[in-house]
């Protein structure tokens, strides 16, 4: 079935033939033409993934002081098996992604069907006709031990190829907005020559046509607002010259909101790239800061949530102090830090590391064996411990299930050989852990369980009564919160109730009693 | 001269002696009464320095709703050489501070000379008439070796003498309020037991009578808002005990602004001991960080001080985020990390480091030897080369130069056999490099310079024209910016003007040319 792109709704899309793409060119020439008609410039957006589909639909929705569409935009997707679906979903004005943004539906049926200023391709051709392409191909960091981010690296020969293709098929006037978060140094050092390389072949006179590339980073958060995240919020840029610099000012200017979150711009694009792994870098370390004193507090009788709180009500110098958890997930936190120090010898061959930085990867990576030491205080052997798993995402009330710290949890305690269960009421599969079955019902996770851990945040665990908790179990299980999910008067419920209560930087609990 | 008590402003004060102390007892004695009378508490300040002064005052100026006095003060200072001229000074209505916060001499003489709720004396007998004796001593941390804070340790000695006194003097139901930042555990590990064994000496059942000891920290800020950053901010506290609990509580109440700024009640000492020394911790890791950063920066041609301010826009999750500089200052950055994590072994005898914590100790520590590195690059022997150091104190407008980064900068180029010299408007007199003399005139310090160094951001030299400075120096000086104190524009006229230019984190300064 290699022909086939398979939708999460489970709809098998048949990737296109030669005839459908020669059909699909005519379709894209004729699009074209009316668009310049119409006055619109053409904007090809790269890679439909997370970022990429909405700030496609974002510049879409762009609109100049009559309200008239200012882009029309290529939502580009290369067809293959695991992503070709996209093109003909979006096409229905239906969203790639799930999301509890009501914005994202909204958005991709006014673009796509109301306005028509959107629109999925599988062809280059986009790419040929497009003023500016705007990069959202994914780039990830491998990190091939755990626990050792220093040797953590990227892989960027996919993105490399991604490049190439657009020095084949871009105009020399096209102006290429690299959104991904990628190694700083990208640009100048990895984009430009490819780029320059590709012009030559093509015999465009560099020189008189510099390649015009920009990079600007977008500071998404998936959740109730993600459309407004990537389009009502602080945005950096700079370009590699003067004109690509301001190409990108009037871009941004013209899809962002820009008048309540004014550009900032810096001087070069190695400064863009570093501000966003170095913002990235600084919650990590900040993250795991707080594990260090999160174990002491567990033993000197300290509730380190407590005393987070006091310590935040200094705001604008101390309110960024993050929390200890069962651990750092999500793609950003976990994968930046080591983007950054991979560049420094691979891009720019300097003799520096990020040490701080990627020593604090390691703490976050290794964090979930933090909570498998505090159940091995009750069960220093956890064969056959029947163990339930409540939340297996990486962000509260959320189903996205990237670099989640459950996934190493679970895989340590699989280790272990204990019977795990697991339950997210947001998570019906879990694609980086496809043999972990997640539990319809939080009864049948719960049943029996010797021990029940408060992995996530979800609002429905943190309502539970420790009554109806205790009843599901069937037992008196040891309890553990993560990360301050229970109340303290609920541990008193649970202690009164017969149950132990461990939780990471807890250490207050026995005084509950 | 033994006997004698050298004020900063030259004035020589008597030791004591035996006839004037017996007159002082009766003195204190008719106060009190006179006080008692007028329905005021009495409090006892232990310790005369940089908080407790004020924070007497701030407690002598406290007054109920119909607008009249709640506490008579007295501020108790040993008659020690070094410190007894405080006892005069104060009781003149004089602080025994200089600061450039104007409430500073107006708080002092409204109480000491207008209300005449505060008294400055040298007698323990202020502690046996106090209901709430304010314990205000000096602790500082130890740290053997340069740039291995993990060998850092508090020698409590001084402090456990202090609370031996109190426990000899107060009566049982005085409340011991400690606000010195103390390592994690004292008040219930150190302070308690000592209250105990000197009250059982004294016959005082202390079953029936608990020792009453509560910890609130203060966060003041020397500077303009000295005074407010005592009584105007939020507050954290503690007891152990309830009854401890509640009288602080009420205390706190009268004395602060919690209207504004409600105070944060945490479970017990330990949690608010801790609270104060992960606070400046957390600021100690967020420096030591971006000297990671500034590094990398320097090598491929960013601003990191640009980056950061991009960063920072991000209200409340970013904007902690601190900047490189010459090193870190102060009293309470450098040494709060090594309280609290010797605090865990030797206090709780637990097996718990604070690393990352000590860790940017360390980095913060040696910070000053990057700039050292900034020099060697266009001197790589620095022997003979004359280098002006602009700022000795460790903050910007201000003459306090405790754990100074220049002391740490001016030792290491000693060791070079660099000939250095200093200026700092704020510093007449550097208590800390008594043989380092500082230049009144900036003309002489920069006069024939090699190299200046832009070490703290004064204003006075925020404000210095490229032109005057080279005029100064008589030459082309090399100028190090050790933290973003010179504009672009000025940067580019020092290069236009023929000098070479570094920056700790600034790594565009070629482009600027």
């Amino acid at each position: 079935m290699k022909n086939v792109s398979l939708s999460p709704s489970g709809v098998e899309y048949q990737l296109p033939t030669e005839e459908q793409s020669a059909k699909e060119l005519e379709e894209l020439k004729r699009i074209t033409e009316e668009q310049r008609k119409l006055g619109r410039k053409i904007v090809a957006v790269q890679g439909m993934g997370f970022v990429g589909c909405v700030m496609a639909a974002v510049v879409a929705d762009a609109v100049d002081e009559k309200g008239d569409p200012l882009y029309f935009v290529h939502g580009q997707q290369r067809a293959s098996t695991r992503s070709f679906w996209k093109v003909p979903v979006i096409n229905t004005g239906v969203p790639p992604v799930s999301s509890s943004d009501a914005e994202v539906p909204e958005i991709f049926h006014r673009t796509v069907v109301e306005k028509k200023t959107l629109r999925a391709t599988w062809l280059n051709y986009a790419y040929e006709v497009a003023d500016i392409v705007v990069v959202d191909i994914q780039l990830d960091a491998t990190k091939p031990a755990f626990g050792d981010a220093s040797q953590g690296y990227c892989d960027m020969s996919a993105f490399r190829d991604g490049m190439k293709t657009l020095g084949k098929h871009i105009s020399p006037d096209c102006l290429i907005l690299v959104e991904t978060t990628v190694p700083p140094g990208t640009c100048q050092n990895v984009v430009k020559p490819l780029i320059e390389e590709e012009f030559t072949k093509r015999g465009i006179d560099i020189e008189k046509h510099p390649s015009l590339i920009a990079h600007s980073y977008e500071r998404v958060m998936p959740g109730a607002k993600y459309v407004s995240s990537i389009r009502d919020f602080w945005r950096v840029f700079s370009g590699v010259n003067e004109k690509s610099k301001d190409t990108a000012r009037e871009f941004l200017n013209n899809i962002l909101d820009t008048e309540n979150f004014p550009l900032t711009e810096l001087d070069n694009t190695n400064a863009s790239e570093l501000s966003k792994v170095m913002e990235n870098s600084y919650r990590a370390t900040n993250i795991a800061l707080t594990l260090e004193w999160a174990k002491c507090a567990e033993k000197i009788g300290v509730d380190l949530h407590k005393v987070r709180a006091a310590i935040r009500k200094r705001k604008g110098t101390h309110d960024n102090l993050l929390r200890p958890s069962l651990g750092v997930g999500g793609y950003c936190l976990t994968k930046d830090p080591v983007l950054a120090n991979w560049a420094m010898d691979a891009i720019f061959h300097i003799d520096e590391d990020l040490k701080m930085a990627i020593h604090s990867v390691d703490i976050n990576d290794t964090m979930p064996l933090h909570t498998i030491d505090l159940i091995k205080e009750e069960y220093p052997e956890l064969k056959d411990v029947k163990i339930a798993v409540l939340g297996v995402s990486y962000l509260e009330n959320l189903g996205d299930t990237r670099h989640s710290p459950s996934e190493t949890l679970i895989k340590f305690l699989n280790e272990y050989w204990a019977v795990v269960k697991t339950h997210d009421p947001y998570v019906e599969y879990w694609p980086e852990m496809e043999n972990v079955p997640i539990e319809k019902n939080l009864e049948d996770a719960l049943k029996e369980a010797d021990v029940i851990i408060f992995a996530v945040g979800h609002s429905d665990y943190i309502k539970l009564e420790p009554k109806d908790v205790i009843e599901m179990s069937e037992g008196k299980p040891l309890i553990i919160d993560c990360s301050n999910f229970i109340s303290d008067d609920k541990i008193a419920q649970y202690l009164k109730l017969g149950c132990k209560v461990k939780g990471v930087g807890k250490g207050h609990i026995e005084d509950l009693r």
